[in-house]
């Protein structure tokens, strides 16, 4: 941290920063120069809050040095991490397909989808049995029911599970059935949550929110590591902004962004990010060019019919297509489909 | 719910529409007009997604001509509600200031504050004893000893305690020390927090988050509504926007929307809004005068000396300076300062 | 300036850094510390770039110490300035109430409105002749006509006029017929006009784009005034957002930001704020609290009939309303309505 | 259009808009529903604006159909257009790679990136010579100077030179040096600017505005078609959000909806997208991956010494790799670079 003191700081005000770096155990190095006066601070800063700083009298401001995460950082960890899910290393080179419902409605439609995803080659299925729905009115999810078609489903035909949680009450249970927890956009900072799985030595998959930056995001990450559990894949899902021709903005520089900042895998949501079928499969082509480590999707049966995102969702065929367009591409892009 | 048909929809997919209308228990009313095709819906249409409808064949579009919220809304329940924090009526003509330090460092800094805030005749304190923060490396707040701080000097000035929770584990705990619970910005969406906050009959103040529609927000004060807790006060905190001059940028227009759309107070909380409190005092007043019940503001002995949010923070005279000009205001847009 | 080097810049890039500030006319002031390496740079710096220096190697931030701007500051300026326009002085302890219809459609319109105006004690009206549509099949204004109906209807009730200009083309043209120019927020950036504007001496309202910063809405003003014009006014009216219940997000902070940063006086405008004349009463009694020098507002003899911006048009008993209760307030905040 | 009334309409509120509709020389169609009285109106309603009918009495909503350009749009012109610039089509299965230096700086500068861009076998060359910088004090540009160097270089290596109009009293000093005018992002709703191109048959590169939408992006191209000249090229080029590790925020979504939306050529600018080379590679694949028509992009001899966007601009060699990388992918994804 470098604090930058205003031109006509007195000699008091100085000190009185001074004393404060110390009380908080760091040590200060004051440098006079002509033209303004400036004290570094050497020690971990990350637990100092610049808020601290930054009203002192006499500050003008105050400058970070240090990142303010460290376990997801590409600094302390340089080479990427790759995430086992189930025997499937998501984030090595590889490009992870992982597909499904959006919300699990009934075993049929569930088995079809796992009986897709399984005879296209990939290996991780995605369903929703807790939903988080904006109205209290809109349907909530099957729940527990809902993780049982789910998981019997993806254990037919060899799949692992990935599924939201959104509750610290249902950590044990969600977990009794899925490969990897799903944290939605909504609970990014919902940090009990966090904390919760950080206990766990399952992966998380960390939804970044509609309005969270990227430096909160690998804060949130920092939350789950810090608490032992390093599992972590982070997911651009689109963020909000003015633009209604999609629902969300998709913030495709996330994807370079985070690879050079961490060394954590990121993986892209463009079902909701688009909000509209017709746009995923651009958006998918998009996230494996700009360096994704894979993508999660949306796929219906009958898209028309479907309880939620029926919008977004690619139908089979759609999908299947998709996929063959992504495995074209991949070895120009140095990666492979799985 | 109107449904509009594209003008080259097809007699099936109209008749496919109308199935899945009848399927989910509601009556469709077909008008083929010279120009378009239109079917409304009658029944309760909250519970019916649009995303169900907008995706189908042949649909053009879908308009919502039903709030989607009910129990919050003004067309439900028209006169104001005024909801009651131990003997004061917050949102019935009443101008509510509730004051206090951001989180609660030591005895001395809360009773400080108490003492002021009951010197100056004010009847609610705000103090965070679990914080919110970015970071898992900043300060966490003092946790059950810091609501039993808050608590003590509390009584001992006669006021009430607003505090915020963070979990659904803590829900018991925090009821025991405090008068409302604080919904955080965050946690506008933690759905499973605000389920189990509806199913207490303490009141709630829920903030709209950085991210959150207006429409959202409401929906959120309908998830705990719908548990059967009708004491929800809403507060705009500011949302997030491109300009950085301030931490977050007050959509003052919130104000006067909610009151139009529910019955439900709105209070402004200017310090997080501004982020600097030379701003506060305009924001505070603007709030009032745009028709606002109430803020929730942060104090502090020595604001430079702050854990966190000093520089938001007012320090004692500048708030007695504040609330004066507010006092003066007041009967003159028809409202008293409590 | 500050340039901040890396911790493992090498004495190569430093110095070639120091060579490039010299080389642009200004003077380092090398600080080598315990932490890190820091240049100050004296002279003044506005002209510098910061992107000139922040990607050479070796740099790891670059810390600007002035403000961009200049003549619009409060440092440079630090009493606030009254723009007079027609005799009424803008921003000298007065709260200007500028209102008129949206655009000029007929000479009844404009006699109506400038007759109102007049008998409420106003002096300014406002009128569009040229008006910028995102569409172009929309209404464009009656161009020079428009002009005329508005200018002959001011005279007749002795009010000064504030229009719309477009173009460099129509300075001469308008300038024959208004006391003061506006700039709309779609133009806010459109240096040619503001360059244009800057070499006439008849002030300029300018107001924010839906996109502008703070900062570039004073850089736009110090385009005008480095031309020679210091008769410049600003106007919030509203930042684009997310939110969609209010046509843009009155970011009612700009008003105590802007006294603070800026000697120029700061109106705003609550019509295009919030799209709705339901919200208009709020956001101008908010404007007032805030501290702003004014309000430009939309008014309409017959709202539901005009061919723009009905909407947010207040009609004439409710504008009379509004007055009546901005003058009753006016005294208890320090300003008296003109 | 589509006027849906209150369900407690009264029948003179419906006469009387009736009577509205048929003065605008539109015809109504009336359909009393069960539910909802609803009006369609026949005719080409894009030169209606929605705010003259949804204030209206007893007017719940006012749903437009027809979309509000038409020369742009893709209903109107079904198949691809192709741009010509000086013999290279833009649009037709190619992806156009245009580069060059940000600002003319000098004849060195300008020459060296000449020579590259013709030796890798591009055919269009950037270059500023009128720049649009925020603020006063900024390089402004070395104006016709700057043309006659840019088009001088061009011409030694056989290129098209596309570069930046911000006047209307300019078009005809630009038209002379100029294959293509291109329109700045704060320009994209300067309507003045926009009619004066339209007059001429130079092709245009009108790019999106840092908050514009797509709709108004092509309303403003509507602007330049409907004055006759059809030789528009779109480009995204980043919008303003809250994230703040890149310049703007590349809505990669633009590319498909506007293909959906539009029979116009879109392509991307990766680097006022990033504002960091080092992202703009991932950006440029993504770009092409997207299905955009080609990027535009900065390049520079010595990046740290540029004048302006030093920071976002790729040496020599990057630019070479990423134009192999291009290259290689294009086949795959059904595209030739020129």
């Amino acid at each position: 941290m470098i604090i930058i003191f205003h031109k006509d700081v007195t000699e008091e005000q100085i000190q009185n920063a001074l004393r404060k770096i110390q009380t908080l155990g760091y040590t200060p190095h004051l440098s006079r120069g002509a033209v303004k006066t400036i004290c570094g601070v050497t020690g971990d800063d990350r637990a100092i809050d610049e808020s601290e700083f930054d009203q002192l009298p006499g500050v003008e401001s105050v400058l970070r040095v240090l990142k303010p995460y460290k376990l997801a950082s590409r600094e302390f960890h340089p080479d990427p991490t790759a995430v086992d899910i189930g025997g499937t290393a998501v984030g090595a080179g590889s490009f992870t397909v992982i597909a499904g419902p959006c919300s699990v409605e009934n075993e049929q439609q569930v088995e079809q989808s796992a009986a897709l995803v399984a005879r296209l080659g990939l290996k991780i299925m995605r369903g929703g049995a807790f939903k988080p729905r904006s109205s209290p009115y809109s349907f909530q999810g099957l729940g527990e029911q809902g993780l049982q078609i789910l998981s019997s489903a993806a254990k037919r035909h060899g799949l692992s599970v990935i599924t939201e949680i959104m509750s610290e009450h249902d950590v044990e249970l969600v977990a009794r059935y899925t490969a990897i927890f799903q944290v939605g956009a909504r609970n990014m900072q919902n940090f009990a949550l966090l904390k919760a799985l950080g206990e766990t030595r399952t992966p998380v998959l960390l939804k970044r929110s509609m309005m969270g930056t990227i430096e909160e995001l690998l804060l949130s990450a920092e939350y789950v590591m810090k608490g032992g559990n390093q599992n972590v894949i982070l997911c651009e899902r689109g963020i909000r902004t003015f633009e209604t021709q999609t629902r969300n903005t998709l913030d495709i520089a996330a994807v370079p962004v985070i690879k050079r900042l961490s060394h954590l895998p990121i993986i892209v949501d463009p079902s909701h990010a688009m909000g509209d079928w017709h746009y995923v499969p651009a958006a998918s082509l998009a996230a494996m060019a700009a360096g994704a480590d894979g993508i999660i999707i949306e796929i219906h049966p009958e898209p028309a019919m479907a309880k939620s995102d029926g919008k977004q969702s690619l139908n089979f065929p759609h999908f299947e297509e998709l996929l063959t367009r992504l495995r074209d591409l991949a070895p120009h892009l140095g990666v492979s489909v799985r």
